[in-house]
């Protein structure tokens, strides 16, 4: 039987699925639960469009892995039909630690484990399944291949998965403005000493691939609306934790509520052998469910921020260049009073937090430009003007958000 | 405050809500539940981008039937503003009735209650909520509107509705042939008598509409792997109704579970108050977190056709041209017995179906051509080639399903 | 010195030349006129954005060539490298004996020798500068070479040749209901005994791109406004000839005027050596220059049509389904000659012609599907709609075309 | 008779022209020249699909003045039907003025008057033959109209000629990094005191805008190639006039001849009635067919110059950060002389040359943003990282071009 496959893909045309490895990867229960967590978690409540998958986003980094791949043996790099493969593999399965709304889930449910620690202990599992035909794969990704820049075109400031989530996220949003030019920046791609780098005359392409991720960082990932929906998750899942903590039964599906009822490391994944299932189980629906049934819950706070969300009756979020203090917070604090809410009630209504963003970290792995006289100069010295210099310089904004019109449910 | 909003869409870059009324209406928690239904039910599992809801084509519909209202200003027909802003409200509001998965929902829960009809309900207990203000969209909804050709863009075979439809699914599928075109056809529309026609020189845009549709139903619509898919989804909703009949208690959230265990009617909706509220809190979510908790069901029929289901393990499909006989089926049944499957088990696991299609219905309203000389044909008359008489014609294919792969759980 | 060299093209982002022999192609002098020879001739008189040159097409030919060739490997047949740089040259160069505005040229000044024939004239000549480097492509071209699918994607009802210039005039004219899916048909194709076939799941795909091309036809290549410009160019032309042979001295750059003062046949090229050096010299250019240096001309013929035609004062055209007899005509020759015309100046200013055309031609050599289980089918038999059917019927039209405002000049 | 037309355009979809006076100034001979000026005149020689003209380019400034006004209309601000058609007849004529190849036309054959100046003499000299049509456009395009936003949209920093030809220029090149996404920054408009000002929440979109514009400059419009195309060229142009003064006589239409052998400044337009009438002779096909006819001339500088730039055989160019002294210019000039080139030809063939770049000039009438407070910033100053005030450095780059492989002719 032949597994090659053509996925239609409306960023790319088509991406092709080249060999019969990576077909039962993508075929796998564990690769195939990313077709149900959404890239962008809670984003489709700004921009309706955003609705697009883990699962689409890993198949594209995967596409654009192999285009790359090419150019480079076009350049006369020898590259090798294992490590082909393997590229290919390590950035299909790059996200497979990602549980559903990441972000917010981390900071609530599996504080202190990272999702690359999941995704590692996920592709282990399915190397040993495999019978060790990840072993490459799993060497680049970690970084401990040899020729170096496979990992770096996994994992660097200018690897496949932040290429195709740039030109995805920017596609599905229709904020254009976003869009890379992954096609050309490929073509720039070049090894040299074993290193990813790019040639000079790819300099205002590099430019323009960080401009457009500092754009889409303000204009998307912290847009105001988005942050404000995040809060409100967030909330839920603390006030639903605290409640089943304390006995509640709350509505869950089996595997979600063993991650509200227990607080889990990332050791307990080795001694908990279905711990990995369980966490397999989880995705977008079951957070939604929950929130829908939630939504008739006694509780008061819990029910709530639950209608609250499902409504999209969004918390009211103000940006401020500074920590803001007792002069903002407190006006804010008692107009929730009069509303009627509680004052053990208040933290689930008013969130104070911050956001750092820069378009490139002169501090770590740099982008590396091959100049013409062969000499390696990190992007923000090659550039002509001090653009580059100005998009490594860190942005940092404070925000509280609240609930302006809460009415409190029962 | 100003209420005026624009939202980015990818397909047609940004659609402006212009009006308060809109706004309100887009704000509405009816509305809003749109957002959590995809307009292509599991069509994503073929198509991994087609994951846009009806909250995007409902907004883009009400974008069109703008534009295209404009258009015929500009061709010298009066519009009063009061018409344009009921026009776009009632395209805004047309699939309100829908439910999660729809085709598969009413072939089993909702058997008889088109959703047209609980669009209607909708649509009137929200002109009860507003006061009055969408009196002049619901009759453009019903057709009692005098001017006619509000009614026919709002649903007819040249309506707002499908050149959104099929635009929007032809990007998100990214089967790019099935583009239509949209902005050269309405700026073809015309008003002649009160009906809405096409004028001459847009006959080949027509035709190529007409074809772009069949295109979309064969290569989409009713693609094997989605009828397989939905003949899995609809097997499990008889089987676990089957069993909440008899007592079982399923995994569901309340409003789910109120369908699951009822047998409703249309009347039902005037008669019980919250029933419109309860169908109101379905969406995509409640029947994928069912089937993510059945999936652990002890009766090994349902919980095996939900594994199936999450891990993309599909039934096979053939397409017949009559329906099959003992000759295909016998065989087939045989190898499910041998497969361990009860006799009484087999009607879950080999499901046969008929599909049919044609892309322009004579007999129905007809698209209408205004020639040069002023004369109204039927598109099928005025086309020069026998292409338009041939996509009249209905074809109608066969189909049986049957889990090859079948391993009953337990 | 790295011959290769990737070329910037707005409908397929890049163009790569694989190997240093087509870049010497592209890089002759032969080749480079093709840069100011416009791919739709006049076109641009109804699609301003249709200016996209044989040059680009060429090279997008030689693209598309390049992926289905490659698409064609993936799918397992042997095609070696030589074989697949003989493939791309071949289609590269298949447009080289094209003059400017081809048609109108050819039934003027070059009538009776097919731009066919003087491609291979050039490709021979070519061959001898290259010492034998295009024996194959030669081979493919003229359809002598043993794997007969080369010819066939290199010209045939389903060629690279057609699959660029739909995509491409589609693309530039803005008609983008004529947009084939290059990409999908190219990944449909595939080789049965050695002829180019399409797999049974491309035959919408088919069927669009025969849709597409009927659509294109009748929307721009037989756009009534181009016809009525192409027969005042043709007028234009009839009339400089005449004036040329009768001894008088028009403006004209010296290989066009060459043309202008001599009839030639194709055998004319063999004998004159120089004669091809001279077509070589043709490209827009002379013809407009010409044209604008005419239009001050004294014979009151030739300047009014120049000035005319500069400012799109052009000639009205009305079709027919049979030819117009002396009721149409002679009113119209009364006008003309009420404004002044002569009764021998009138065939200048009153053309007559005909139009046919039809998507797909039974008749030549089909277009192949591979049914599933392996049959060859015409794509006319394996369609299930008479959609393909309804194709192939020649559609023929009458025009006639007359300057309704002609003021003769002088 | 109705005069409203719509005009496909690959960009935007369709151009309304929507009142008479624009269509009579479309259809005007001065305006249908432009039919016959590219854009970006040598560009095609890098980028192929870089043949949009400089009509073209209007007609999408007129659609871009047209939705930026409605934008600003749906905003509350009054703007009278006479205004909206100034407005776009005014940015619809601004570039009546520019001759064939603009820059290296006017740096030889006008010296010393600027297209601008040509063009207010063309537009006065529309408005005398209609009778005053054109009085409020001209008031606008001077700058004298009391309205001042409706200049600032012909012309400023932000002007709609900059954004469609950034637009058009990314898009038939095919560099898309340089899309400034025009739709959402239309969007952004606002007036404030009579000013164009641009709201808060459009300030990414404006860094996009500009960073786009500093790409789109070094990326094409001073690309190498180009610049080396341009500068033969120019001495092209020296020669032939050097020869045509000294009494030779050169192929050249009547229109050409004339610029060739005469020195006009701005005062000739007025004292020599015709010389309008010969301008707008002028367009691209007169000075390619020119450079056809002088290949076989006589003058080998002039033959080798024209032989060479026809085949795309151009002068090798290097770029230096400071103007390049003898050490680099005198190997040059000694292979010059080596390969057989006269002492008082050299200029011909190498020439030296600089160009400059920014982005953003804030010593210009600045890009002012409103921000939420209501206050005007420059958006310089609006920003928060310093990446604007990293786009209004002056870059200033040397470079010297000579003919590497110049084998001169006869």
């Amino acid at each position: 039987m032949n597994k090659r496959k053509i996925i239609n893909d409306p960023v790319y045309g088509f991406i092709s699925i080249s060999s019969d490895l990576l077909y039962d990867l993508v075929d796998h229960p564990y690769f195939q639960r990313l077709r149900r967590i959404k890239q962008l978690g809670l984003a489709d409540i700004v921009y309706p469009g955003a609705l697009h998958t883990r699962f689409h986003h890993a198949l594209g980094a995967m596409h654009l892995m192999s285009q790359a791949l090419k150019a480079l043996q076009e350049k006369g790099h020898m590259i090798w039909e294992p490590e082909l493969e393997a590229a290919q593999a390590a950035i299909l399965l790059h996200d497979l630690g990602h549980g559903p709304f990441s972000h917010v889930l981390e900071s609530v449910l599996l504080t202190g484990v990272a999702h690359e620690s999941i995704t590692l202990v996920m592709m282990k599992d399915l190397n040993r399944q495999m019978n060790g035909r990840l072993d490459i794969a799993i060497q680049m990704f970690e970084g401990t291949y040899p020729r170096r820049f496979f990992h770096q075109m996994i994992s660097s400031q200018l690897d496949m998965d932040r290429m195709d989530y740039l030109n995805r996220d920017s596609f599905y949003t229709g904020v254009i403005e976003g869009s890379i030019g992954a096609d050309r920046l490929i073509k720039m791609l070049d090894i040299s000493k074993d290193q990813l780098v790019v040639e000079e005359k790819g300099l205002l392409s590099i430019e323009n691939f960080l401009h457009a991720r500092r754009l889409m960082y303000w204009q998307v990932y912290l847009h105001k609306t988005l942050l404000s929906a995040q809060a409100m998750l967030t909330q839920i899942l603390h006030r639903a934790r605290e409640l089943s903590v304390a006995g509640e039964k709350l509505f869950a599906t089996p595997d979600f509520a063993r991650f509200l009822q227990n607080e889990y490391s990332l050791s307990d994944f080795d001694t908990q052998p279905d711990l990995l299932r369980a966490f397999n189980g989880l995705d977008d629906n079951d957070v939604w469910a929950s929130v829908k049934g939630w939504k008739s819950h006694p509780d008061p706070v819990l029910s709530t921020l639950c209608e609250m969300l499902l409504n999209r009756n969004l918390f009211k979020i103000s940006f401020y260049s500074a920590p803001p203090g007792e002069e903002i917070l407190a006006p804010l604090r008692n107009r929730l009073l009069d509303n009627g809410i509680a004052e053990n009630q208040l933290s689930y209504f008013m969130v104070t937090g911050e956001t750092t963003n820069w378009a490139y970290a002169k501090e770590q792995d740099p982008i590396r430009v091959k100049m013409k006289n062969g000499n390696l100069l990190d992007i923000a010295d090659a550039s002509d003007i001090p653009t580059i210099e100005a998009l490594t310089k860190i942005v940092r904004k404070y925000y509280v958000c609240w609930g302006k019109n809460v009415s409190l449910r029962g």
